[in-house]
């Protein structure tokens, strides 16, 4: 079974690229570099060092004998993706191809055009390829948790039963997103809808929860395999964050109240989810939305183990509250329904002190690389335009 | 009141300039001409003759002596709608300047892009603008019934309570919408609610239904202030098109079992409902639905009146069923809430007799302008790429 993965060189997609390729499918990836590019552009690195996506490739073909192809391309260049498309021939599309992190949206203008242009037309560009070149290509759409925001019931699994005046439907779960980057994936999630019912295509909507982790058990078995890990204000999510901070003797940053409750997932978990997604296919037609999390933390419930994990590894860890950046609410309502994977076979990596030492331990070995002016927030929801230190500073020696 | 209308060129857009200079207004237009540029492209015109956009503004000031401010630009070129903003310092902005048809979003690939980046791009656009230069300024948005689809429910405006699992919310209306052109306005409404939330914007987002009429009072004044009137399959809307088969002896188009329901509004109300919103200012922050429609009718039940009155004025008048283009149900419920424009005062123009006749006369009056091959339907929303006739045709002499 062919594989074509989408934002292949990425946090997650490059883990994923060599989880599938493990488990014997043909994988290609697919990335423009731009992640990296926004790092060369800043004069930062990921916290773990990364090689070059070509070595990458060569070093998993050395250890395992398993060959990924490789393109270079956009997702918003059509020509490109066609190519790809025509030539790899995919019985599935996972597609990672996005840009991710709410508050790079959220910086100014150009920043949430760029993130709703890429995103939006990135994805209609490859429904469009689905329908012209592989038209019972399976679609696998990373989407968000954080498309639901957080409403007063319990959220569903993409639909909700409604009863309304006496009749009843079966109808898309009202959105609420939080940010220009999580309405993107709302706008993605109607577009696939929309594409599934008029023209068969079939799809899976994975609407995950926040990431955490810096390995899965493919990356850890060379260091020339590991995945990035982002520990900065912009694409650094919570847990690790939390993690980095807590090895470098930094408080703990917590937005706010930290009530702020959201779904978490284990990295480990994500490559197996979508893995369940790809041999569970979907009619054609159908347009499919699982909740891809495994359980859910306040802000506060993830200081307090970080804290805790920490302090009994000998660090100093102190926690610190810094107004919240965000518009959102810090006291709310939060359950979710998140069966279907467990259903197909999920069996979760639940968060634990291991994982929690692993991961400190792992931030520890490469503190000398942190560079702490990245983890404050100033990308503030109320401004239209935002000075983001990591854009403005010229790198001086140290 | 200073009032910008963007798109204020066009079929609705110009008699909503006029509209409501008249009233007493000071209004600005602000267009970037796609739709008269569309029409030259492929050689074809408005039933009604239109003026220029400079001579339109002429006759109106020799008329009534009032004056209307021109800007030329396109909403997705920031520059040129901040200068407009900066300059003209709007109380409020009335939005009309997007990609306006679900046909022509349905073309092909480009087509699809371009609704939806013009659309969603240029309304962020118009966000920002408010937010930097007119933070105070009420945001008035053209958005569609057709965001909502056919549930199996009553259309509420805007909003739904909700009761599920024994807990309650009251959350964004369900959306289904049925071309990449209706996709677009829902991604507008959802970037809209979300900058009304983090900003204090203030906004009314009006869920039109299909408009029908060729004249206001105002643009009825003298010739060269007509608006424009399409008959075409990629611009023309079922009811206009219907009086236009009537008056030229061409039998009315229905799409497949004609029992597709929709919510109709006449111009003369729809130019009232907008003056309505504007009267009635939202507070910081607060992001309301309207559903402006007055009734609703079948494809069939049109069909039936154009034919009583088109017979009655002594014209032969035939129906032909023409396989449906578009994929939607042909036959669902249909009962929509739109009491909050009544209530603000909103007095209706309810279909009738006169109202046909008249449409039908102004037909007869244009006859020789009509090219009857632009009006069979060749886009069908189940192909990824379509030929238009009225896109390839090279005109012939005649």
């Amino acid at each position: 079974m062919r594989i074509l993965i989408l934002g292949g060189d990425g946090y997650l997609g490059w883990p994923q690229a060599i989880y599938l390729s493990q488990k014997g499918y043909d994988v290609a990836v697919f990335d423009n570099l731009a992640r990296r590019h926004f790092d060369l552009k800043h004069g930062i690195d990921s916290l773990l060092p990364i090689q070059s996506l070509q070595r990458r490739i060569e070093r998993w073909a050395e250890l395992t004998g398993k060959q990924i192809t490789k393109y270079h391309g956009d997702a918003t260049d059509y020509k490109a993706l066609a190519h790809a498309f025509q030539e790899f021939e995919p019985d599935a599309v996972v597609h990672f191809a996005e840009q991710r992190a709410a508050p790079y949206s959220m910086i100014d203008r150009e920043h949430a055009v760029y993130t709703q242009y890429n995103n939006v037309i990135g994805t209609l560009n490859v429904l469009y390829a689905i329908k012209e070149f592989a038209p019972s290509c399976h679609l696998v759409k990373l989407g968000t948790m954080g498309e639901y925001g957080t409403p007063n019931i319990d959220i569903e699994e993409g639909f909700i039963e409604i009863e309304h005046k006496g009749r009843r439907d079966v109808l898309p779960f009202p959105k609420q997103p939080g940010s220009f980057y999580h309405l993107s994936k709302v706008h993605d999630s109607h577009n696939i809808m929309f594409c599934c019912r008029i023209w068969g295509i079939r799809a899976t909507d994975l609407n995950q929860g926040v990431v955490y982790g810096a390995e899965t058990y493919e990356t850890a078995l060379d260091p020339e395999l590991a995945t990035r890990f982002d520990y900065d204000q912009i694409y650094g999510t919570a847990l690790n964050r939390f993690c980095i901070q807590a090895a470098t003797g930094y408080p703990l940053t917590v937005y706010g109240s930290g009530n702020q409750t959201r779904g978490y997932i284990n990295i480990k978990d994500t490559v197996r989810c979508i893995e369940l997604a790809i041999e569970s296919q979907p009619a054609s037609g159908e347009y499919r939305v699982f909740n891809q999390i495994t359980e859910w933390f306040s802000i506060n419930d993830l200081a307090a183990q970080v804290e805790r994990v920490g302090t009994r590894m000998g660090l100093s860890v102190q926690r610190e509250v810094v107004s919240n950046p965000r518009v959102e609410s810090e006291n709310h309502y939060y359950n979710v329904v998140h069966t279907r994977l467990l259903d197909l076979g999920l069996q979760p990596h639940l968060l634990d002190d291991a994982e929690l030492e692993s991961m400190i331990a792992l931030t520890l070995k490469h503190r000398d690389r942190i560079d702490q002016r990245l983890i404050l927030p100033t990308v503030n929801w109320r401004k239209a335009e935002n000075e983001v230190a990591m854009v403005e500073r010229i790198p001086t020696p140290a």
